[in-house]
């Protein structure tokens, strides 16, 4: 089970300012959605440069010309490049080739896809890498949370690797243990922390028994 | 109805030499999602800048945090920012309300939704400025288009505006304008061509008449 910290609203200087201090507890740093839009693919490429050991995720969050999208973010040094369940399954399957010729890794993000079960199985065909069931922030705001839907794609996916992101804190860090992702994202639950370091020690250490 | 140039597969000093070229016969510059991925929110900021007396659509496709992503937006001087059709309603309310505030509007691009005309009447109730029909990139490859949703849209839209976009050439907009949408969005269409500003002016005049 990994660990990925997730950056969204923060500025690059920022984000370094938080990886630095938790880097030796986390697998994967994700630059979020909001930070790649305002300050553009070079806030990937400024992350990788600074902290070559870790993995770090482009969350693109693609919707179309995915193979471009895709290589452009290879070319800013990501490892991983997220694109949305709710693309046509022929963006899926752009991202996915592209992804291959240039050896990196594609995260289907399942945020506000209605059915869940069905739309994992597709994707889990598609050859995607990652599976990741997602609470996004406008629903965190009226109080949902990712853990059922969890459940569900572990049931069903048999070759991807599944991920669990929205709202995850240290109280509820357990129960999304429990069911055995392959990568927790955490965002807040981390950055907007008092003492960020030793919540992702002691985050990283439940990972490492659960 | 208006003529809304969509520059996608450019850099900034790019964009500016194509908008030069044709600006006057067109009313609405967009940022495509793929430039603000790559360069971030100063391309629109840019363009605004080098362009006061155009429109300028930053094409964000907001999926989450989208009251967030509007403030960045339009903080960054755009007119009319993009979200996403298969976003939550959460999420395209908070992106209206956030608008209303700034004194910008909201376009929704239908890319990907599957039941057009429920999902259109909804977000016409939810107080959208454009709700717009859109064959991507990835599905152009394979022959659709977005024509027959635009039929759908107008026959069930009451209050917003609607838009069209996807693969609009000078040879198929006669078509599009026959069912009277309030905004045609062309990329390649004019960016594409050898004379980008006869063809514009040619597509203004067919507007014009249409």
């Amino acid at each position: 089970m990994k660990l990925q910290l997730a950056l969204d609203l923060v500025n690059i200087p920022e984000a370094k300012e938080v990886v630095k201090e938790v880097e030796e507890y986390i697998d994967i740093v994700e630059i979020g959605t909001p930070i790649i839009k305002i300050e553009g693919l070079r806030a990937v490429k400024e992350i990788k440069e600074a902290f070559p050991g870790l993995e770090v995720l482009a969350d693109l969050k693609t919707m179309d010309a995915a193979a471009y999208e895709v290589q452009k973010a290879s070319e800013a040094n990501a490892d991983i490049v997220t694109i949305l369940g709710v693309a046509e399954d022929e963006s899926i399957k752009g991202a996915v080739e592209e992804a291959k010729k240039q050896g990196k890794e594609i995260l289907v993000d399942l945020i506000a896809v209605k059915d869940i079960e069905t739309r994992a199985k597709e994707l889990d065909a598609l050859g995607v890498d990652y599976i990741c069931v997602h609470t996004g922030y406008d629903l965190q705001a009226v109080g949902k949370n990712s853990f059922e839907d969890l459940q569900t794609i572990k049931r069903v996916v048999k070759n991807a690797k599944t991920a669990v992101a929205g709202g995850i804190k240290l109280d509820t860090l357990q129960e999304v243990v429990k069911a055995q992702p392959d990568l927790v994202i955490v965002g807040g639950g981390i950055a907007n922390q008092e003492d960020k370091k030793g919540t992702a020690a002691k985050m990283q250490e439940m990972i490492q028994q659960g």
